[in-house]
């Protein structure tokens, strides 16, 4: 079996077991299964509001003056306007990974508060992802065009566009506030940082900023997937974690994988353990991520606490039922909670491209080192940098810099930075993702803020509310909207003060 | 005549005059004569102190994943550690456009200071200047190889060898403390915004980050160089803003310029009055900024207060003197206060490189616009982007960025962005440099310091003290070494504390 690590980040890359697919929305981790569902699902979750569409010239590399650098592509933003004037706030959302439309459609927080702010809401799609193609089809094709994909880039990206923008509204001295989600939130955390002439803050939602370098401890997220399971019941972790051992004795047998191939409904005959593995890897992981207290259809139409509702499938079996038919159960709710699917495809075709935005980065300047401690629910397995540097070579040609995040945006004694920065950063986290552990979980200053729910998932606080949300959920969402209230009256006094000055 | 901006920026792309050099140790503006001079005194200047030379291999572009990207070249940079232990502060000197030994040579302070601090020094050399030539000798051949050339990839260079130079010496805790002047000074403020992590603040000294886009009235740089004119003599001013047009005139007559020729003792005779115009003009300017109150050999060797032995020169002549023999006798105190001159070379070989460093930075991201107002002592010349931008296209076949670098840096309303920034950061500026009105001259917050003077020259404060140093100069030294002291104190305090919580 591959380590965590590398299967974390690089499943495509290595196991080239993914149905090719034009973007990858969710966040980093194994979105193999998700992916293959993405077309279904962005037809049903295609922003209902009115957001127009529009493409903006925008340069290639903005760092250097090859002959290549100044050709134009056209990226992609959203602009909804209702209830903006001239001089009123600009929220934007720094698109990450993935369609913009779909960032869009899940983050209906925007919406929901732009009417108090009188705000423009833009969302802005990072470079190489959905419609963003500085190569058009050609841009998945080699290192010479993937090359320009990276956050730097994406970071120029927004402040070139956002000038430009502010500009042609003849509204220079609007507040531009950041947001975005995973690393989105990091793309608008690091905005904030190095661009504070352009944002006057960011809310950073679920950005692991410290996943780098060992800065957070690398098992630490595996431990955190295992620990939401661990409070939903000690029995269902302890039938996850036992589960592994019992699929590998059942698949060296005679016979193996046709009887897993039956037990897990697979629509093909198996050809290896891997991807039943793989399959349920990703049901626990992004389950545990998207543990929303809501139903909901982030990633894959889910009920409201769906590690509980998992653990409750697999706590509800008669006491001699098999590990093996207990998780296949449970990783069945996050595959076919509408109940749609009648078999499971495990193994997709190969990765006809062959290349993926979220992999490149991976293997380039994203190095997010992770292991499995003896403690989680999943096998052990330490971090192998050299294998997974000759693992990207191999793959893309191209020898990660795995210090480069650290080094550009910083690393250890952050803290220290930020607490003397210009602050206005809001670190957003809830305890159910396992992201949050490399995330900033404390205050640091009065203006970086972490908000830190012990009930949240993924970005959770950017979801539309609905008339379920918990008290907590409000409550969070209640001070996100008072603390960036806060950064923008105090703009509007600083510059009535320059005003005054002049 | 070429007006002021072109011939500011761009006098060697344009006018072909200037004996090819390898560098150009002097700041932007018309470095021709100076230049020229380069070889004789940079072996006077060398650094007498032991600096001992070290090479960093460098990665070639910081902010793409090309196969050339990674290609290492070495990047040259001087270190003294006879102060320091470890644990103690890094004072770094940003290099900037030209041989790092230059400014290691001019840039005394540092060595002066360093005991106080038990301070490690080390001057990095900016990419293609000096010896840090990623493509060696063809560094300057084409696009391709000077695409790599600008502000943001050389920040990045220094944020890349400050973190390794730390590990190595087993000193990631030191403090870092940059320092630069000029557009030294620029890159230094701007990395202490951009790189909060690796520098806990920055000695920006006459830096003008403010002469970008209108932020700073494009006439005040060569207004505030006649103001240092008019304020020695007002006669003096009179006779240099007449001289032009006597200049003119006589040129247009029938051996006018076999007439000038002799007048300007050149070594050849001359083929138009381009090239004295020029040669006078560069040493008005040059004089300007270097107006020292002490004997100093910056960039020509010369007596203390310059401007005012100028004008003393052209208020002795007799009444009916003419104006270009007085303001060539006044230039020849540029070009030959050591006497050693026995005719000028006025009219130097056409540019057989064809490119240079900062005429590349001019004409890509380092757009600085410049006029002559009717009050100026140069003929009124007004500012023709258009113009520019062809001339850059034609010279080195890139199109300008002219808002980049308030894009990526900040522009109008910077105030308010420093004000809530992390801070430490002192703009010292003299007001006889004319660089000056570009840059930073109010206190912006308590960590965000002016230091203003009014007869500093250009980064005086740098220079070796000397016996003869002026009570304001040894003030403002005084007052640059307790603020500096005040960042490290609150650094240690800040770290103690980060161990006493740990």
């Amino acid at each position: 079996m591959a380590p965590c690590n590398s299967l974390l980040l690089l499943l495509f890359a290595f196991l080239g077991t993914v149905t090719p697919a034009k973007s990858m929305p969710a966040f980093f981790p194994r979105a193999s299964y998700f992916q293959s569902l993405t077309a279904k699902q962005s037809k049903a979750t295609k922003p209902k509001i009115a957001y127009k569409t529009h493409y903006f010239p925008q340069i290639l590399d903005h760092f250097t003056f090859q002959p290549k650098s100044s050709k134009i592509f056209y990226q992609k933003y959203l602009i909804n306007s209702q209830y903006w004037h001239r001089g009123a706030p600009i929220f934007v959302y720094t698109g990450n990974e993935g369609d913009i439309d779909w960032f869009a459609a899940n983050t209906g927080f925007l919406l929901d508060i732009a009417p108090k702010f009188r705000a423009l809401l833009v969302f802005i799609e990072h470079r190489f992802y959905g419609e963003s193609m500085p190569f058009g089809k050609d841009s998945y094709n080699s290192v010479e065009t993937l090359g320009y994909l990276n956050s730097q880039q994406a970071l120029a990206d927004f402040a070139v566009l956002l000038r430009s923008l502010k500009h042609n509204l003849s509204s220079e001295a609007s507040p531009v506030v950041v947001f975005g989600g995973s690393y989105g939130g990091m793309l608008a955390a690091w905005f904030r940082l190095k661009y504070p002439h352009i944002a006057i803050g960011a809310l950073a939602s679920s950005a692991p900023i410290l996943q780098f370098d060992d800065i957070t401890p690398w098992s630490s997220f595996y431990d955190a997937v295992s620990q939401d399971y661990k409070d939903a019941s000690l029995n269902c972790y302890e039938v996850i974690k036992g589960s592994w051992a019992e699929l590998e004795a059942l698949s060296a047998q005679k016979e193996g994988l046709v009887e897993l191939s039956r037990t897990f409904r697979t629509c093909k005959n198996l050809h290896s353990l891997d991807s039943v593995w793989d399959w349920l890897w990703s049901a626990f992981v992004y389950t545990a991520m998207v543990n929303y207290p809501t139903e909901a259809n982030f990633m894959m139409p889910l009920p409201a606490y769906p590690v509980k509702e998992m653990c409750k499938i697999i706590d509800g079996f008669p006491p001699r039922a098999s590990k093996i038919s207990r998780v296949f159960a449970a990783a069945s709710l996050y595959y076919n909670y509408s109940r749609g699917e009648k078999c499971f495809q495990l193994e997709n075709e190969p990765d006809s491209h062959g290349l993926h935005g979220w992999n490149w980065q991976a293997c380039t300047e994203m190095v997010m080192p992770m292991t499995c401690s003896i403690e989680s629910m999943f096998p052990p397995s330490g971090y192998d940098y050299k294998e997974f540097a000759e693992g990207c070579k191999k793959k893309y040609g191209v020898t990660p810099r795995p210090h480069w995040i650290t080094t550009e945006f910083g690393g250890k004694r952050i803290d220290q930075v930020l607490k003397r920065s210009g602050g206005n950063i809001i670190f957003s986290n809830g305890m159910q993702d396992p992201w949050s552990r490399g995330s900033v979980l404390k205050n640091i200053s009065s203006s970086i803020i972490a908000l830190v729910t012990k009930k949240g998932a993924h970005h959770v606080d950017f979801r539309s509310a609905t008339k379920d949300d918990p008290d907590w959920l409000k409550e969070l969402r209640r001070q996100e909207v008072e603390i960036i209230g806060r950064w923008i009256d105090e703009y509007y006094a600083d510059l009535k003060q320059g005003i005054d000055n002049a």
